[in-house]
């Protein structure tokens, strides 16, 4: 038996220092769950003399990534550094290359390169794992990877972005509108200064393609999601989805269709009794539907320094059990990953909700209703809200099952109307 | 490479059944992910000639479970034959004891002899895999064996049982009576003829005591278990629970106090919008509470054929990558498995709901509440249902935060009243 099962650490942010706080804290019961001590040879990150919460002068420092493969007898790589390519990527391809296995939780480097990387894995022997750049503490990649091995999967969705749903959540609570609940939550740290990678829906479509790839055994396809943020979203879609039993989600969907894959990162209008409707706050919740088990639901919290670290240290227990080399990246050797033919989102038919602002005038309500019929989409309720001849008003729709195709082309023939104030608000209701 | 993973399938009821569907339906996908195809060497059931919707004709037929390990270079075991001990437990002590990994979906068996068939497995390099026995087509055991590996969990509870879900949920939906809905269920075959199994919180106890072990890396202790099933659950009391917010779910809740362990299967009050509230129906529902990643609920279909046999197949699976062998039984070596001291479930505080039925006389109300005050138990909300001199009326209870013991010691008071008209009915409320 080994003595030790040796990392190294590149990057001690938060998410580093949380794996290094993790595997003190819970040394033993860890060495004991792997069946063998988990050392950590060597660490890196940009500054030394940083204050980490975290002792870390027991391990070898080194100045530069690359250099940790130097350390020598390394059973793993971490790499907690981040971002889409440079150092992160380097880095990883290059213990891959010598058949050292990676831990990583950098969705973003995956969304864009983890096919190739997985071919580099596969074709060294190495595991590449990265239960952390999927919704946090919940182990979902392992339950599409693993747990759900034996179904065919036909959907995964979710709430993949904490901030977004905090965001959304405490704009329920309060009425506010977006622009102040995220400065706000900025003030707070509970959103990044730049934050437009949560809220634009890149990181959400990020972690979406991951799972995307785990349910339908393609390669990642992040380029052809079509993405949508929730900066549009006003308090009044808020208290008019309220009205209508719904609540606002930022929900990842990713759907077989035949042959084809359609994957969208949009706000959408889900059941407020529904199960993704009851997740509030920074939680994350994935739905999973698949032909065996029918529909699976994990809840967890998808963000932060300790729940990440918890997916970190599942997979390196994994490698140190002797477990993670054995399953491919992907589920399915990197040979057999299909590049997926993605169909258009505006094939997917469904029931929508569309917003108007108005210039309340007689005649208004008898040119929105007369759009919705020459497009051929049929109104299932309307509401109009507020009264005033002065000032804009909303009014709001909802439809039955209609082609997306026809609710675009009403919704731009309403934004063409005299009376239209802005362009219309437009999102799908959700089913789950 | 091996040409093929070989399995013996002992039970072809409804689950063998489904698992011999599932290794047909998706067998190019499954093949696929597990590196190998999965070949069905043999097969063992009661009656050669039942109709099981399934074509078995290509599989060697033996006519005793024992017999499958005659059937050659067999890889592993499928028992899903069920029943504590007999047939089952002998057959599963046979293949270990050879060294052939077993699989099985069977929770009564490993609630009593888990620790032992453990140590056989360990003994013998073969593996133990029970994905199926715990909440159906949920890969809890997975989630909390590998996915939560790093963490140490403080509390394991959920939803345990489908059939009690499913009739308490019609009771409340319908203000109908248990026995009456119990009928019905069973007319329908939502519920086994003899339910007491479910009913009486037994199956629900079997699975905790399974996810207990996994969690706190202890023992299965089925016999320290205190357990409560839903029969005495009166519709008067989800209409009470109702009107205070609440629901009734049948929980099975494990919880680490100090060093000691509570293990209770009984009906509980959750508030009706928690997540374990939300879930009606057949569905399960896993909670997990660790240091690192927190809470995470998993929730899908506890039972059924099919998402038993996603379970069944996604050990085989596991088997055939290599790993199963690799993870202990109950994720520690069964030598480091503490026999559990288990404490008093009567030592947790908590909040309470009673229900007392009582002949509406004067003073009855300041009898009750001066037995609450006697007993040092505050209450923290009082509602009489109905008032009718003649009959029987309900007084419904909440408590404030109180010591067990003296909530029991003021309901044998209340049940002393010279107005009372049955024994009390007492159940915690869980703020999940």
């Amino acid at each position: 038996m080994k003595e030790s099962f040796r990392i190294g650490i590149a990057g001690l942010g938060t998410v580093g220092a949380g794996v290094v706080d993790l595997l003190q804290r819970n040394g033993a019961l860890i060495a004991a769950r792997a069946g063998v001590p988990i050392e950590i040879a060597a660490v890196c990150s940009r500054d030394r003399r940083k204050t980490r919460g975290v002792d870390i002068s027991s391990y070898e420092w080194v100045e530069a990534p690359g250099a940790l493969l130097g350390a020598g007898g390394l059973d793993a790589v971490i790499e907690l550094i981040g971002g889409q390519d440079g150092v992160a990527k380097d880095l990883c391809e290059r213990a891959l290359s010598r058949g050292v296995s990676v831990v990583t939780a950098n969705k973003a480097m995956l969304a864009h390169y983890g096919y190739d990387l997985a071919v580099l894995a596969e074709k060294n022997g190495a595991a590449l794992m990265y239960e952390a750049a999927v919704a946090g503490g919940i182990p979902i990649v392992k339950s599409l990877r693993e747990g759900l091995a034996g179904n065919k999967i036909s959907a995964v969705y979710g709430i993949l972005n904490g901030t977004c749903n905090y965001i959304l959540t405490v704009m329920r609570e309060t009425g506010r509108d977006f622009a102040d609940v995220l400065a706000e939550a900025q003030e707070k740290g509970y959103a990044e200064a730049d934050s437009a990678l949560d809220i634009d829906g890149l990181d959400a479509a990020h972690k979406l393609c991951l799972l995307a790839a785990l349910a339908f055994g393609v390669r990642p396809g992040f380029d052809s999601i079509s993405i949508q943020g929730i900066g549009r979203v006003a308090a009044a879609d808020i208290a008019s989805a309220h009205d209508l039993g719904y609540r606002i989600r930022l929900l990842g969907i990713a759907r077989r269709e035949g042959e084809k894959i359609i994957q969208t990162v949009a706000p959408c209008l889900v059941p407020e009794d529904s199960m993704v409707g009851a997740v509030d706050g920074v939680f994350n919740a994935v739905c999973v539907e698949s032909d065996s088990a029918g529909k699976i639901i994990e809840i967890g919290r998808g963000a932060g320094a300790e729940p990440t670290a918890s997916a970190v240290v599942s997979d390196i227990i994994d490698l140190a059990r002797g477990c993670g080399h054995k399953i491919p990246a992907f589920g399915l050797p990197a040979s057999g990953l299909a590049q997926a033919v993605q169909a258009k989102n505006d094939l997917l038919p469904g029931r929508f909700y569309i917003r108007l602002s108005v210039i309340d005038r007689p005649g208004v309500l008898a040119d929105v209703t007369a759009v919705m019929r020459d497009c051929d989409v049929s109104i299932e309720s309307l509401l109009q809200r507020g009264r005033d001849p002065d000032r804009p008003v909303s009014i709001v729709m909802t439809t039955h099952q209609a082609a997306q195709g026809d609710v675009r082309m009403a919704v731009s023939r309403l934004a063409g109307l005299k009376a239209a104030c802005e362009s219309p608000c437009l999102m799908r209701i959700e089913a789950l």
